[in-house]
This record gives C-alpha cells, structure tokens and sequence, in this order.
C-alpha cells in the first residue's frame, strides 16, 4: 500500500519509493508515504483560485454545516479509524479515541460556531472610535478572509484531532486547507480526507491533503497564505527559517511541544484529595497515548517537604500500569510511534539522568503483553526525581517524547513560580490547590509563559477535562518555546484566517457595513 | 555634537566616528550618531531586570499616569522640537506638527486608555466557558504582560511620533522600552527622551534609547522579548531573517511602507464635491513632509472616464505648491531627509517612467525658495500617469519615497479591488464616493489586503483625518508586503506585549481571579 495524495481534485500516487510506515506493536511495516512528483505548488494555487472563492461565497452558516457534514462523515466510519490508529499508532481504544473523537467534537464544536455567526461573511468588532469633533468620521474594526490557501504541517502524535482541528478553524474563517500529515501515521489522517472528500462533503479545493514530504509546498507558499505547524521545536525553527517562507513572509503559527509543568500546592498534604488528584494526573500523563502529548506533564513541582511521599505514590501506580499490544484489554501502555522515536527518547532520559534519578522506569521493558519488548517500540513507564532543580538545566530544556516525567521539590510558591518559567514558554500548566492565594499567585504568575493552566481545586474534583487534553473552547499554543502560536480558543482561532482592518467614515456608511457583518471579537 | 544613548541609568558615548547626520535643506552636517561600544546586551538585560519589575508593580492606570507625565514633559519643551524637526528632518512647520503633535496626542490617548482600566494589572476577557456537565470547570481568557524588553527600531520619517506611539502601547502594557532610533533623525527622538529622563517621567530602565547601529540590540534578544519594526520592506526582512531573530524567536511585528492607494468611485464626475475631496487629498500626499509617510498614497485609481480630468486637476494644483527651504513661511514641500534619499527616490521614478508617463515634477527641480536645490534634498512634487496598469509591475511594486503618485484608470468597482491588491498587501487605501454600494464593494473587497481603510463621502466632507494619518484609535498595519504587523487600535496594540491565557478551573475559582482583572479584548 502506497498512500495517495489529493491534489486539485484528483488522487495522485508519488513516483519514488517511499517511506515506510509501520506497526510500532511489530515493527512490521504496513505500507509507503510518497509525494514524489505530486505538485505542492498546484495544490496551493487550486486551494487559493478554486477553494478559496469556493469557501468566500458561503455564510458563517453554511461552512458551519459544512464542518457538521465532514464530523458525519467521519462517525459514519469510526470504527475503521480505531483499527488504524490500533495498528499504525500502537493505540489502545482509550487513546485512540481521544484522537478520533477529540477530532470529531472539535469540528462539531466550530460547526456550532458557524451557526451562532449566522449569515454573516463578515466579523466586526463591537464599538465605534469618533474621529472627528463634528462626529461625521468615525472607525470601526472588520474582520475579512484572507485571500489565501493555509498549509497545516500535522505532528505524528495526533493524525486525526491535529489535521481537524485545523481544518475546522481554517473552513469556518473561509481558508482552504492544504494538509500534510507527519508521514509515519499519514494513513489515518489519508483514509479520513477520502472519506469526507467521498462523502461530498466539501466544496472542491476546500480540503486537499499531501501524503509524504512538504518541501514544494512550503517553497509555494505566498504572502497571503498561512502556515501552520505542530511539532518538535526544532522543525519550527527549521520551518520559520526556511528561506520561501522568509521571503514570502505568510502568517506562520508554530505549536512546539514544550517542557510543560503541575504544581502541587504547598496546602496538598499527602493525606488531601488534591494530592490524589495530582497523582492520578501524573499517572495519566505516563500512560496515555504512551505520554506522546505535546501538552503532557514534564515536569512534576511538589513542596518538599512532600516530594519523597508524591514521588512513592506515583512510583506505586505505575508498577500496576500494563504495558504492551494495544489490542489486549488490559493494556494501559502501548508502544511509542517508531523505533527511531524510542531511541531519542531513550537518548532524553540519559540525559537526564545527569540532573536526575530514575525512580521507575527508564528503558525497555524486559517483558510486555503480547508483543516483543525489542521488536515493538515499548518504553516503561518512566519517572525521574531531580534534587535540586534549580542548579538544572536538561531537566527544564530536554522534552523525552513518550511516558517520562520528572519530580522536582520546590520551596515555597514563588519558587514553583520561577521554575516553571525555566521551560522557557510552555503549553500547559496545571496547579492542584485549594488555595485561593496560591491559586492566584501561581496562575497569574505562571500566565506570561503558558497558553494555559489548569487549577484543580476540590470543587473541581475529578471534573477536569485534564492537564493534556486541548478544549476547543481555550487557545493552545504558548509563548518562547512552545512556539508562540494560538490555535483553537472558539472564535479566537479564526483570527490566522482573518484580516484586521480599521474602516473609517461616516457613522450612517459604518452602520451600513456592519449590517451585513455579525459582532465579534477573536 | 555626538548623539549620546541613554543605556542602564546613563548617558554613553560611542567611541567610533560616527556617522553623520545632516541639515537636508543645506546638505550640511549637524552632528554624528555613533552607538560603537555602547552595550545593547545591557540596555535588554537592564529592561528586564528594572525596568519590567517597576512596570509590574504599577496598575494600567499607574501606568497611564506616566504616559500622562510624558506628554506634560515634551510639551513644555515643544517649541525646542519644532527648531529640530525643521535643522534636520527639513520639516516645514506643519510637517513638524504632525510628528510632533502627532507623538503626543497618541501618549495622551494611552494615558486615557490607562485611566479607564483602572487599579488592575491583569485584562480578563468577557464570558465564561463551561467544560463540564457538572458545571464545576469552566475557563476564561486572561491577559498578562510578558516578562521581556520592548526593542522598538524606527523609521527616520517620524522621529517623534514613531518614538512614542510605539512607547506608549509598550508602557501601558508593562513592558520597557529599548529605542532604537534611525540614525538620519536621531536627534529629535534623543533630545525628547532626554528631557523625558531629565523631568523624572519613568521609572527607571522603563525608557532606554540606543543612538546608533543596532545589530548589537538585535542579537541580544531573547525569547520574551518583542522587537517592533517600522521601515522598508527590505530591512523588515533582513530583521526577520537575522540569525538571532530565527534563533530566540521573539515576538516580532514589522510595518513596512507599502503601495496604498487612493479610489474615486465611479460615481464622482469632475463637478463633484467627492472629486475635488479626492484631488485635495492628492495633493496633500504630495506635499505633506515631502511625501515621506509609509501610508502614503502612491496609487491613484480613477475610472477611466475621468481619468484625464483628475489628472490635470492635481498637475494644475501641483504647480501652486513653493519647493524649498522650510523655514520660509510660503513653502508648501520641504526637501528629503537626506541625499541618499533623493538618489533613491530618482531612480525610483525613472523605474516607474517604464510603465508611466510623468505628468508634474520629475526630478530635481530648477529653483526652490530660500536653498540651493542641488546642495539640498529637493525633489520636486510628481505625478505619473500609467495607462495600463493591469500590466505594470513597477508601479504596483515600486515605492517612491518622496512626493510622488502614479494615477491609473480603471474599468468598473471590480477592477478596481484588484489592481488595489496588486500591491501585495497595504497600510492604507481611501476610497472617494457618495454611493454605498461602491462603498460596500470596495471596502471589504480591499479589506482583506489593507490595515485601514478610509471611506470619505459627501457626508463625512473635509471632516476626515486624512489617508495617510495614522489614528491611535485604529489598527496600524498591514498584511504581506506591509509587514504584516498590526500597532495602536486603541487597547488592540497591547497584544504585542502581552499574553493571553486560557484559564480553567471551578467558576468561584475563575471568579476570584477576574476579580483583579479588567475586562476587555485586545
């Protein structure tokens, strides 16, 4: 099986020989990615001069309807889906469906969206500016599409959530996407399109997608395009120094995985609720989806005077986790995504283990359940503790991409404080406290370097939706490190899609444009 | 004289030659800028480290009570200003007004913003999301000031205003500025900063200035830093591209000079009020400081019909115009800012006169008022004419910076809109008509490719601002070849400086941080 691409209305197979994809359980390759001669630029050019107008003729509403009718699509096929994801990703049933599921409530989520924006093709800002003494000239915001195609380069963790979260966004905002799924679970993100693009549900050139690698579709890239990334920090950089997209200059949103952080608040006694629902949420973050998040738990800050008790308590679920073959019920723990995966991350704990010790963990399982521990690309369950975090540096710069995290003891808030910041900008904080001042001063503090945080009081309990999980309704990107980008956050995602522009005249000629526009701000 | 910088609580002297600075109207040398030796590393790490504390420390309104104190101390001093815009930046007195005035005004405007956000340091954005179906979680959207300096490199065009629009969003964020003034107009932003300083105005290291080179700025930046271009497209993207820029991934926004245009709707013959509007608005483009502002009109788009009779209704008011020395009251157009400048804006109209015919002015002129118009930067005030101008590339692509326009026919709204977005993305376009459909039309068909928009109509009059003055009400900026950049729009310019947080947690818990936050959306 080679995966086919779909450009400008046709599948087209590469020419080349491809790359390998596998099952990570096995190592058995499962089939080819190629985009050998398939045309990165006509694919750009179709989304810009058939997608595009495509998209600007329909109403907030109708691509609303549009997204509902691609989330049909795909639940009319969920079942396949997880078999995918089964063999290609090494998920269970869990992980898969916060991957499949994740995608198809977010489209569901933007769909309703597009329906609360009416028929409107245009967003303005509440508010009027008057400019002048007479009160004949005034200003008012607009929000317009761009007149562009947007590229979206997925990351491998995530082939069917990442490629519709995008989407979603860029459909309802009138962009048509061009997406470019990470090449090792490409057949997911591949089968989806084809079955939406079968479905008919999409106009032609709203929804194109490139199986194999993305260097003639960057190069293509125009001024009025956009381009998306989700992945490692150094692609993004790689990508944002491209010398197309410099000269080019399109919008560019980066979603770099990050060193994220919880905090255990100095109130959480080992005997509180808050200290187990901490600890629940750290085992969570080395099991699910075998930690591969870009938002997962890194690093674990916990009062010292509790660390040894937090670090013992996790120690103790993770011995009870079952890694091995996604397809046993009782595993909790499936593969990584590739061996070359399992090696850096085998390489990341080494390195730190200069500023840290392993509690639990730290390799390759020596047994695993229904599979071969050397052949499937497994990692055990990995928990680390670092003494003096301060002094540290790997254990703040250094993300190991599967189940591995790091215990670090802090003293007192405005320590906790400062060292989540030593990720250099994160995607994801969460902070277990029944604390109202430790609440503030760690949210508010942490704020400036995070996309996010997560407070877990006992009135929240175990309502959370989870330290990992990315809420269509809340921004996902963070600031430094983690890229610097914002996706998502409702309408507020719309604002890559969309132009700015400040309309100035008389008050009864803004009245009139805003009458056909809907109020707004992103 | 040698411009000093003021770096980390002192003046500094560079220890290299300089580069000279001069009087445009005589081509004679005031004094040399040199920044050789003076640390720009310290000037950031000195922002960070006292200046952004001082700032955190203070309320909005704190804050705003400073840009207040700012305004106070430059106006007490204006007179001395007006004297240094017209030595060095050969400014007549209305052009010096405008930067001047211009500069203060915007301050003033953010010392009201500040009032009205009152005791708080934290913005919150209205409404609340549920995430969970016990209504125990939920998640608001908070904005808080990065920790980072503020490295703001200006245009020599507007030493002043330039200075402070981009100071007083900064401040009002909480973030310090680093200014890095043009070097061929330095001595204005250095003696207003200076006074600003002497007068006690800002906490200290909440204010720096940088006269000189400043590569040693730009590789100084960290990640939660900000740098803010003004300028040509050229050094915009030489910026982006800077290695150090690629590496620490600052928060950067360009504003680069672009090729506006003007519109007279189909609708407004020679005998009409909108016409002469439109003709007046010309003119002032090609007389106002010399035609040196990045908002410029450059493009004339008339029907076709009245094409011939627009452009001879400009050239006769063009010959009325006095070229020469600005302290002579009758003079209308002072010179260029320097003779760089002229050659640069020489060789640009004679790449133009590939596509277009020059209709008034042309090159140096003859005689002017009061200088020697050789020895001096004049240039005289020239309009082209461009038949063809779906085929030309020059005159969508080529800005001359000085007082020159190129008119061109069009046939119908629809061509209209897109020979506009020939220009690949602009600051500013006006449009002249009294029919709400053109205005509809071409409002938003431009929109998507324009920072601002300037509707005037019989009812708006003379009543306008002008097309090429930038509002702190508005956004400023546009996309793609504009830089893509977005500054001022009142409270929408404090995005550069801030970041914007999806907080989740229990409603009371979300409450009691909204609390000590004012609610608003950048």
């Amino acid at each position: 099986m080679k995966l086919k691409s779909y450009v400008a209305g046709k599948w087209v197979e590469g020419t080349g020989d491809g790359r390998p994809f596998i099952d990570p359980t096995t190592g058995e390759e499962l089939g080819r990615v190629d985009a050998t001669g398939v045309d990165g630029a006509a694919a750009l050019e179709h989304a810009r001069t058939v997608g595009g107008p495509a998209l600007a003729a329909l109403s907030f509403a109708e691509r609303g309807a549009i997204l509902r009718a691609i989330a049909d699509a795909l639940t009319a096929n969920r079942d396949a889906y997880g078999e995918i994801a089964r063999k290609n990703s090494g998920n269970t049933v869990r992980d898969a469906a916060i991957d499949i599921d994740g995608g198809i409530a977010t489209l569901k989520v933007y769909a309703r969206l597009g329906q609360s924006l009416g028929d409107a093709k245009v967003l303005v800002e509440p508010g009027e500016d008057v400019l002048a003494r007479s009160g004949n000239f005034a200003a008012r915001h607009f929000w317009t599409s761009r007149k562009g195609a947007a590229l979206q380069i997925n990351a491998f963790n995530f082939p069917s959530w990442g490629l519709w979260e995008k989407v979603a966004v860029a459909l309802l905002a009138g962009s048509p996407s061009v997406a470019k799924p990470a090449s090792a679970t490409a057949w997911l993100s591949r089968q989806m399109v084809a079955d939406v693009i079968a479905a008919g549900a999409v106009p032609e050139g709203a929804l194109q997608i490139v199986c194999g690698g993305g260097k003639d579709l960057v190069a293509a890239l125009q001024p009025m395009d956009s381009l998306a990334f989700t992945g490692s920090a150094a692609t993004g950089e790689m990508l944002r120094s491209d010398p197309a997209v410099l000269r080019a200059a399109p919008r560019v949103t980066v979603e770099a995985d990050s060193i994220n952080a919880t905090v255990l608040g100095p109130d959480a006694g080992p005997d509180s609720d808050v200290f187990a629902l901490a600890v629940r949420e750290v085992v969570s973050a080395l099991s699910v989806k075998a930690g591969q998040l870009c938002t997962n738990i890194r690093r674990v800050l916990v009062p010292a005077e509790h660390a040894d008790a937090f670090r013992d308590a996790v120690a103790a679920k993770l011995a009870g986790l079952t890694v091995g073959n996604p397809a046993d019920e009782s595993v909790r723990v499936g593969p990584l995504v590739d061996l070359d995966q399992r090696q850096t991350a085998l390489e990341g704990i080494a390195a730190l283990s200069a500023e840290a010790t392993v509690v639990a963990g730290g390799g390759i399982p020596d047994q695993v359940v229904g599979a071969d521990p050397q052949a499937g690309a497994f990692l055990a369950p990995t928990l680390l503790s670092c003494a003096d975090p301060t002094d540290g540096r790997a254990v703040h710069e250094i993300e190991v991409f599967g189940p591995c995290a790091t215990v670090m003891p802090y003293h007192g808030v405005d320590q906790a404080v400062a060292l989540a910041a030593h990720g250099g900008g994160s995607l994801a904080l969460s902070l277990f406290t029944g604390d109202r001042a430790v609440q503030r001063d760690v949210a508010l503090g942490v704020a400036p370097f995070h996309g996010r945080v997560m407070m877990v009081d006992p009135e929240v309990g175990k309502d959370h939706t989870g330290h990992g999980i990315v809420m269509p309704q809340c921004v996902h990107g963070g600031p430094g490190r983690a890229g610097g980008g914002e996706e998502l956050g409702g309408l507020r995602g719309l604002r890559l899609h969309m132009q700015r522009t400040a309309v100035q005249g008389a008050p009864a000629a803004l009245a009139a444009l805003a009458d056909d526009a809907t109020e707004a701000t992103l």
